[in-house]
């Protein structure tokens, strides 16, 4: 066997969704320095894309409850980023947009009046047709496109393949295998892993993968995503998202060898803002997680009970997760 | 593609080491109702073997410092279990005992005088000779035996090839790949169980993984052994064990599909000791375990570290390992 792990594939490219992901905990109300050293963590570390927070609607998430990266305004990721410059930074700017939960038609300005270089379109199954309309909106204003089928452990493997097919047929140019419940095993993504390869081929799209760590294959399903031939992959500094959190980033660019990503960045950055975050912020494989995730679950359970006295009672958590199909 | 892990492998056998490798942080002072504890939930939970602590020599342990599952003397052990009954209960009970750090010619029973079921030999590469004067005794004596062959993250293959013709040469039941530091990725467990697993083939040996969690790894890379043919695979509660801890259990026996495992006694557990627990004892996939496991080292850094008050100086740590060559 071969160890081609010590090189690199330069087509290969990661995506820091720290505050957009992470932002799902706590209404997105982080300090804008927070968020200012994310960004220029993801410069430093030599990311290829940070995804700074959510383009979702105003009138659904009233800016007096939701911070600034729930509809990341221009104003708003300019204070954090200036006039970013894609050319001497190396890294681009995306926004997630949710079907269903964002005036995407007036929110996404033309590219030239925007800082951000992609669209992420984040949709459920039956959302699909508001997806196409919403990638072919943002790819006629100028923006690279993806397009992120949520919840598809519990969709049929005939709809995913349908969805899919909807979804070649626009100009998007990615499409991330997302396990929003982190139920999947290494198995189970490279039959969805190999199914979005198998649509893309033969053309420029390529496929990416979005994990949640419920049960601590969030890095491991990663690499196998790669081994397969993923090249667009997200992660999060220290794993931090909802529920059990992502791709921790300090893992990810520990495996890949490509001499321009620099942990030493997100140790410091860890260090610097992550040790006092854990104070005030709760994420990671918890047992509630593992159950939901084992489970094949919506984390909100599992987030309410952590919420409340009931947190460590885990077995009667387990038999109602349980009884409950 | 099927879908094999809908069903389950019999031969497949789970080891649960909570106590013999969580003792390595607290030097296996453990309030003797806790490893009862372990012991009834392992029965519950339907567990194959378990691995109550070391057989280790009471001259280099001494007896002030260390607690009684460094030693596991016959009546410490029947303190827990009684008369331990296999049939009945399912459960085999097994001790490691330590190349040179053990008195193994007086301190292993012959197996009728004694509750263990098996010896799992622990060595390094360069101990081979003495590992296998280990196992023909312990075989001899009457019981199961494994080597387990540690460190090999930092071993040549030859050398490693060489070991396990020894090994493989005696009546050794079980030869356990151990991931010692942490650092294997999932092609580096192919090559190595696919290495140990040619070298039982056309036997009755067997093979196993043990994993650390450095890098979130622990259950994938058991997933992957399971999937190359592993048949014995080693876990603890909650994962703890030295460092970065290992295997969760509660996430094996989530994957396995046998109808005996319960996970609802690895929850219950978990629930009555183990959020107390980590009151008093540190363990998991931490920054400082993380930065060890991707630069193949011995964790022992990385505990001095969070003993001391630099604990959260994660970039100094990281210039000292990686400076460290």
């Amino acid at each position: 066997m071969q160890a081609p792990w010590v090189t690199f594939r330069p087509e290969l490219k990661v995506l820091d969704c720290t505050i957009r992901d992470g932002g799902l905990i706590n209404d997105h109300q982080f300090d804008n320095d927070l968020v200012k050293a994310v960004y220029e963590t993801c410069i430093e570390a030599g990311l290829d894309y940070m995804e700074i927070g959510y383009r979702n609607s105003e009138r659904l998430f009233p800016k007096k409850k939701f911070g600034p990266f729930r509809h990341s305004d221009e104003e708003d990721i300019r204070r954090v980023t200036g006039d970013h410059d894609e050319e001497a930074t190396g890294l681009k700017l995306a926004v997630m947009v949710d079907a269903g939960k964002s005036d995407w038609k007036t929110d996404i300005l033309p590219r030239d009046q925007s800082v951000v270089d992609m669209v992420r379109v984040a949709c459920y199954v039956d959302q699909i047709p508001e997806a196409v309309e919403m990638i072919h909106d943002a790819h006629e204003k100028g923006y690279e496109t993806s397009c992120n089928l949520m919840a598809i452990s519990i969709v049929q493997h005939a709809e995913i393949d349908q969805a899919l097919q909807s979804i070649a047929a626009t100009p998007v140019d990615v499409l991330v295998v997302v396990d929003s419940f982190g139920s999947l095993y290494r198995e189970q993504i490279d039959i969805l892993v190999g199914k979005y390869l198998d649509t893309v081929q033969g053309t420029d799209k390529q496929v990416g993968l979005h994990a949640h760590n419920n049960q601590q294959l969030a890095f491991a399903n990663t690499i196998e995503a790669i081994i397969l031939g993923a090249n667009r992959v997200d992660a999060t500094m220290a794993g931090l998202g909802r529920g059990a959190g992502n791709c921790p980033m300090e893992l990810l660019i520990g495996f890949l060898r490509n001499p321009k990503f620099k942990r030493r960045a997100v140790w410091k950055l860890l260090q610097d803002r992550f040790v006092a975050l854990r104070q005030t912020l709760e994420w990671g494989p918890l047992v509630p997680y593992i159950i939901t995730g084992q489970h094949n679950r919506h984390p909100r359970a599992a987030m309410e009970l952590l919420a409340g006295p009931d947190r460590d009672n885990y077995v009667e958590f387990f038999d109602r997760i349980v009884g409950d199909v």
